[in-house]
């Protein structure tokens, strides 16, 4: 008998994560931007991988190669950032297009050498190839927990305040190309305060706030909508500013639920560099809701794109 | 200015890896089978990461999605073997063809499902993308050395034997497909032995050979013709076996040195289940040598496939 048919990404994750193996040395898996080994000695290391392929994720005629290289990298470490780890190696698997092999591998690592500067990254590895096909870039990222352990999406609790780390919106007009990671923000903010969950917002606020109240065990959150930090380029598209900032993808700001207390603490005096906004609560009652300027509340519905089924879903 | 340009694979290697920073914590990056990592804590972490191309490395109407999802797990398996590593936990990219994602999605899964049991490794995460292109799988493993520490390519000494486990020659006729990661008998024979270099055979013998000799600081080799594994394949197909066994890819068995005492212990009673060949000797003099059934020799020289320029180099 075959298994009922999964529909879309979600629900092919779904189908895999039922069939992934309870495994050795493996303290969590499929479901969190990072999968996070902690081998014997004690170090938690944390690894994570994105295809960004060429017609899908971005047109070679439009965008060039070090904006590729850049961006595939970026999102890594982003996921790093998410669970407040540090990056420590990047590894690059690639199938070049083979009239134009050589420039473009250059170009993609010209586009990763400030990143992996910056964050002290080493390339450790890949493997390269070349055929008739369109661009594809794997960037796989291992990182480490620090000691006090990688933060993940499952923590948060009801009466958690929600913090994002910038304006949110409108990345498609040119944004999602060269993204912040935001790695140093996350790594200070674990130090100052206890992060109850953390996610990088790739998918959308909502479907990403989506995935915290999920994996912790089917919370619910209002929003609300004038504290919702709405990015220029939001405004510059047509359409409603606010579900922009809800729903558009690759901003790649954290979003992160705290105690009140530390979320007062933090926003009465955020880390040095690091913008902060206080945006809703996590609620016990399922579900997520906005909050709009005349205090009335509507139910609000993630419009995550499904990378499988190649449309909102 | 521009850099001279890079010339095909191992030149693009050579060119990425002038660049590659000496970084934190990694203790070797490019030009191993692994990239080994480690950590504060002293756990030694290695990575590896292959992708496979419909078109390049299979033809989806002669080959199943499980066959091509078995084969992008065995050989990052290998890789980890021919470091005598114990292979952990696995992350798989893939860009899957839209009309048939699902399917094809399930059929990779299934082909690695006997290697994941097999190998007790965990399937930990990855990205899944579907898209009007061929079939893409990036799959990177991670696992970690023993206590031992991990078998590198460049530990070859002059006057060590050259060992196999297993004929070569053929594998084109299908073993490419299927092949048996010497995951177990790597572990065994650093057990036994001291393994001073091992690669596994994915490029040809005497390419494979020839990375030994280069990583361990520009030695030689001699092989002996009578005494190379020839594969039942290498026969049935055109040409000479030998050269078959010589610069045919993907057989993925071990190729190790070890000095000649243990060589003789291994080979008087190798251990239970593996299959040792002694096929050579290291040597001073650089260059690959092959010694004839008539006593001669002859200069051997590599005949590896250039994944980048597509063709033999």
């Amino acid at each position: 008998m075959a298994d009922p048919e999964p529909t879309g990404e979600f629900g092919l994750i779904a189908w895999i994560r039922e069939r992934v193996q309870a495994g050795r040395g493996v303290s969590q898996g499929i479901g969190d931007d990072c999968a996070s080994l902690t081998f014997r000695a004690g170090a938690e290391v944390l690894v994570t991988t994105d295809m960004l392929m060429e017609g899908r994720h971005f047109l070679l005629h439009e965008t060039t190669a070090a904006e590729v290289g850049y961006k595939a990298l970026a999102v890594n470490l982003s996921d790093i950032a998410s669970m407040a780890g540090v990056p420590v190696a990047a590894f690059v698997a690639v199938a070049l297009p083979r009239g134009s092999a050589v420039e473009v591998a250059q170009g993609l690592h010209a586009g990763m050498i400030p990143l992996l500067e910056k964050f002290g990254v080493t390339l450790a590895g890949g493997d390269t190839n070349a055929w008739d096909g369109p661009l594809v870039v794997t960037v796989t990222l291992i990182g480490e927990a620090t000691d006090r352990g990688a933060v993940r999406r499952s923590g948060a609790r009801p009466g958690d305040l929600i913090i994002v780390t910038g304006p949110l919106g409108g990345s498609l007009l040119g944004r999602h190309l060269r993204p912040t990671p935001r790695v140093a923000e996350a790594l200070v903010l674990a130090e100052v305060v206890r992060l109850h969950a953390m996610i990088d917002l790739s998918d959308g606020l909502a479907a990403d706030l989506g995935h915290i109240l999920e994996e912790s065990g089917g919370l619910g959150a209002t929003l609300d909508a004038l504290a919702i930090p709405i990015h220029p380029d939001a405004r510059s598209l047509g359409g409603s500013p606010i579900d922009h900032a809800l729903h558009d993808g690759e901003d790649f700001e954290l979003c992160l639920t705290v105690s009140p207390d530390d979320a007062d603490r933090l926003l009465a005096s955020p880390p040095s560099g690091v913008t902060l906004h206080r945006i809703g609560t996590i609620e016990v009652e399922p579900g997520l809701r906005l909050r709009l300027a005349d205090g009335s509340t509507r139910p609000l519905t993630p419009k995550g794109f499904d990378h499988l089924l190649g449309g909102a879903s």
